[in-house]
């Protein structure tokens, strides 16, 4: 079995996509992450559900964690004003979360030696220069189990 | 909202349970990772599925990846033979993945600044010593988007 007969259905957004859907997504699949694509369809990085939550932290909040305790703002307000008009590239880390990347026609084996190398939950398939899908870490022990 | 109330489903597993069944829980239920508690069911740390994927591996693919390419070894039987008779326990990372823990009645966004400040997919939540549940990052967002 090669890479391209085990890449899954996974959401991919692309960096000029709207963030606020970008993190509708998220939620809606209970997702970790979602992979980013620049504008040519090439996957760029990983943006994490766990950065995307901080926008629901009010900066004040932020500076003094006390105060979250005493907060008692909508979070569907806040959450709607930070991310209406934005950017998934704008709610990306500092330091991007990279997503490794194996060939088409690499074997199961070479795909888990990528994955356990790099401690990576998710792998992008290529094919050149197109994505062809992704590679979970479950994905991977379902078809070892299998 | 309080944490206790925003609890999802999510699988924990004993320190001492069997290594084949977490596995088989990872695939089965497409999770990045599970939880793993200790004998009085206080949570320790994370079993990521990326960490289980290492045992696909054969040592001298790890120590020569050119060799993957190469092998034509059935995974099923590896896995099983390198899982089979093993705890949860031996699988964890060296450096383990820590949880965070939030009290049962901290409020969303103390939830959530923990969340953001360790960037975790994951906090456990505790009753004094007992795990009530977990939120994960995508859960979060769908109560925020809700």
């Amino acid at each position: 079995m090669h890479a391209a007969q085990m890449v899954e259905d996974y959401p991919v957004v692309d960096l000029d996509s709207d963030a606020l859907a970008a993190a509708r997504l998220l939620a809606e699949r209970r997702l970790p992450g979602l992979v980013v694509t620049d504008a040519s369809g090439c996957p760029q990085s990983v943006l994490p559900a766990s950065e995307v939550v901080q926008f629901l932290v009010p900066p004040y909040v932020q500076d003094d964690p006390s105060l979250a305790g005493v907060l008692n703002e909508s979070m569907a307000d806040r959450i709607a004003d930070k991310l209406g008009g934005r950017r998934v590239r704008e709610l990306l880390p500092k330091e991007p979360v990279e997503l490794p990347r194996v060939a088409a026609d690499d074997t199961v084996v070479e795909v888990a030696a990528v994955m356990a190398r790099l401690r990576c939950p998710l792998v992008a398939v290529m094919e050149g220069r197109t994505l062809l899908g992704v590679v979970s870490a479950s994905r991977l022990l379902e078809l070892a189990l299998h």
